[in-house]
């Protein structure tokens, strides 16, 4: 339930406003140096966001590892890390112990376990992100050993691609207490063909089970997507040409770099959507937009979902 | 790989030109009678879409049980099945052995096993969805007595969503040997809340990579979905009435019936997009449009995804 | 439930007088070819043991296969199979409706899932491991391409090694209408060093569970086994060289090949304890000794442990 | 790999001269008040044995909670946990950098992973087992709210049973630095009758493998195990009596509690068989025997084992 992935495994745990979130990582291969540096620098990204949609719940996100590491070298054994709750000040959500804010867990949690941590989102709190981030920090230290880089990043905030008029969208946002929903647009390059596995684990399919689990993601497209609903077959095949009797070459991409589910050897792109954050008000302490802050997220998750089907790939 | 669920688990086998397509579901609750003639027209339904789509590939379609049934009622045992392939021609396919087609699966499973069955599509082939809409006519079966429905139909086709253009449309097509892509629009309805796990087996993941295992699909969204990235807060947020201190009422539902990956008790609601179908040019044995068949696949999908998050919601 | 392995996934079904037992070999690596014989022959030799303690139900066994072979090879997708009951006789069992057998399963499943199927002993019934026997015999030929060879035969029968006196006693046994147990060892040779998961799915674990998955199967030892718990630490370590400052000798195996649940590259050795088969009485048509015919059955259950745990070790 | 369990799903962590070793319990039911006075004194159980078998490492084990519970309840959510390595002398080990100790996993985890944690037994080292036995402990309460108890206690050391010549035997031992083995006998009393799950996840194949993952295990037997394969099926059925048309009452418990791999009510018990700790010679810092320790870890594996079946059995 709290795990994804098949042999490279991510395990997270924590509340918001408990004692840490953390996370074990079983299955890394060993004897891989890792960079803590390069996890700092994605906990980070995932901290600040820009200066106008920014939380300003403000954590030291120091990652604490317990086991799996001899020098900074992976051991192949589980990697387990916390990053304690700081910042957190329980106590501002007493009143919220008898109430469900609309369009949070507050509800559901509460329906499915007849318990709940009311302080703040507790499980369902976008902070549960943090160890993903870290997981995806490793993993993405993995695929550059592959050439294989996962990105991410804005695409549009409430419908707007331009900085200038995004900038504004924010700004006007945070005077009123709204907040706004985007698209964050990913790319896996350098990805060879093959990975993803038929027939319910290809590898769209597990991707897409990877973005929905962001809090707030409301759809996932990848290629053309949604556009390819509306196209003839004659626009949207990619013709390929085999060149020396051997390597294929592809003349366009709708595809997304996946065929069948498996992947054809070109640029795995994809579209996430996200809702707004639905908390609004003036005066709560929480982000405009979720978006600049969620990049790396959709980053990391693309990281763990692409380094586990290569690692199932043999 | 070729299993889905986690306590209600569906394993499928089968190329579409071998012997015959299957599955094996285990983890069925015992006691349940089954009515075959549900599974039959629902086989129908994937077999024939309307009359201008569907694939001139005529397969009966007769469902064998082996196993996990005693006087059709479930033992609670493995529950096994094939469906025969009557209609395959495989030697129609010679020309592919040494050909990939393009937008098919073709070249990556070449690539990613070094061999493939190249009489058809394979275990790429659509016909490997006829085993998923016998497991899902089970599972409809099951939700039925929880008072749960799992529906779908064509929302739109080529972009448009009235039926008499969808009807030109599709004739246009058949006339030039093209193919179009389109929408289904799914719902989950009478469905209680408190189903779906989190961190990564939210419900609309679960719901997402059940979706995108089924072929040609390249989007998913639910509740108001990608159209949420372009809205505020106070525009998305579904308040909630508690009555008599405990009944919740929602006064909206762009949430489509999910918060933080667990039902809220309101209908869920989503929209899957497929591409076109790749096999185009006049003489081909293939549909113009997978949609008016997909529908069925995509119920059957929805139904496996619920009664599976039933049966690990205790 | 039905399913073992993680990588090497076989899934089982069938009831032992339904329409057939069989299975879904999901995992199997592509561009094998697999020869038929071989999986005739390890059948035969479950269907028949030796002349005095076998069974009078006399079955075909012949395996028809769906899926995942083209021409012989394997394909890399899931291969099914049936075994049909050819010479079930539901009839014979119409008394057993309401009657419960002691020592066999009949209770323990009514107690489980309300229902059973109660013609013989349905999914309980030894009959359901001629499935596992086909999917060992491809897992055999598997581990063959890697030198290792599984292989497994009586030690014992009702405490007696020596062959003239075991059939002696098991004519004795079938003279009164009684039955006995008896030791079934086993041996994997030409494994390699790293085999095995730690923590919790060490080979030794994941062997004992194969092992135990077997009907009337009530001990499992490796190495020197119980014959440990009586012994110091300086007589059951085992010493080693290294030779050529690479290469590891062993001079001793009371390990049994396996330490901190990790082959050493020695060969794996272990004993499986069956009770007597619960079934006696006179004009029963059933064995008098499971033991001639199991062997097989941990030889198949040692090469799915072994194959499955090679695939995972990478 | 380090996971055990399919709902109640324990993941353990930590190298023995580490930062920490602990665990994530996922799948724990919500709503439970824990007594963590249990979980102490169970870790007191597992650290100190008797005076003279104990090993001189003395650590705290004091459990420090991350996530999972509100005021001492569970939350339904993952339950982590550490327990630092305070007594770890990491410098002790230093010889042991380039040297495979006998009967150790020193060899086996180079050969798999190419480098290990030298500084002690690292993952191998039976400190691993404190995690196990803090969520033995939690399902210890949650198996108390269903009547059913779960224990183990030393059998056997060196073949002697007698306390007093056990003591002997321990102190002999002691004296030349040599090490002894021994039997740990378990048993499940209350244990509702329709737990288990065929085929592969009988209940005595998950008990198994619970058993031998557990360090220095080379066998397990239940019911009465190895005797069983001397007798005949006249002397080893269990009988049983249908009272008032509806219970059932057994006669004797050869079976010891399972039948086809589902429990029928009676107690379940079982041996377990350790071998001698391979760390011997005068000076060294270890234990002369594991079992007075090594029984609660019988204890708390039986225990996950029994919690996770309750809750897959719906």
């Amino acid at each position: 339930m709290n795990t994804i992935g098949d042999i490279f495994r991510v395990t997270t745990f924590g509340e918001s406003h408990g004692v840490a979130v953390g996370g074990v990582i079983d299955g890394c291969p060993s004897g891989v140096q890792i960079d803590k540096q390069l996890i700092a620098s994605d906990l980070a990204r995932r901290a600040t966001g820009t200066t106008s949609s920014a939380s300003q719940r403000r954590e030291a996100d120091e990652v604490e590892f317990f086991s799996g590491l001899l020098d900074g070298v992976t051991l192949g054994t589980p990697i387990a890390f916390i990053i304690r709750n700081t910042d957190a000040h329980p106590e501002d959500y007493q009143a919220l112990k008898d109430h469900f804010r609309p369009s949070h867990a507050d509800y559901t949690y509460q329906a499915k376990y007849g318990i709940r941590d009311w302080r703040g989102g507790g499980r369902a709190s976008a902070r549960t992100t943090a160890p993903v981030v870290v997981a995806g920090a490793i993993a993405k230290q993995l695929l550059d050993q592959h050439g294989i880089r996962a990105q991410a990043q804005v695409k549009s905030i409430g419908g707007e691609t331009d900085p200038e008029k995004i900038e504004t969208l924010l700004q006007q946002c945070r005077a009123v207490g709204d907040s706004v929903g985007g698209i964050v647009h990913g790319s896996i390059t350098g990805i060879p063909a093959g990975l993803g596995e038929p027939m319910f684990d290809k590898f769209q399919a597990c991707l897409a089970k990877a973005m929905f689990s962001i809090p707030a993601v409301k759809g996932f497209e990848y290629g053309d997507g949604f556009a390819m609903a509306a196209m003839k077959g004659s626009e949207a095949n990619d013709e390929m040409k085999v060149e020396d009797n051997r390597t294929v070459k592809f003349l366009s991409n709708h595809s997304g770099g996946i065929q069948g589910g498996i992947t054809n050897g070109e640029e795995v792109f994809f579209n996430v959507a996200f809702k707004p954050i639905p908390t609004i008000g003036k005066g709560n302490r929480h982000d405009v937009c979720a978006l600049p802050r969620a990049a790396v997220v959709v980053e990391a998750m693309a990281a763990l979902t692409t380094i586990d089907l290569i690692l199932r790939n043999h």
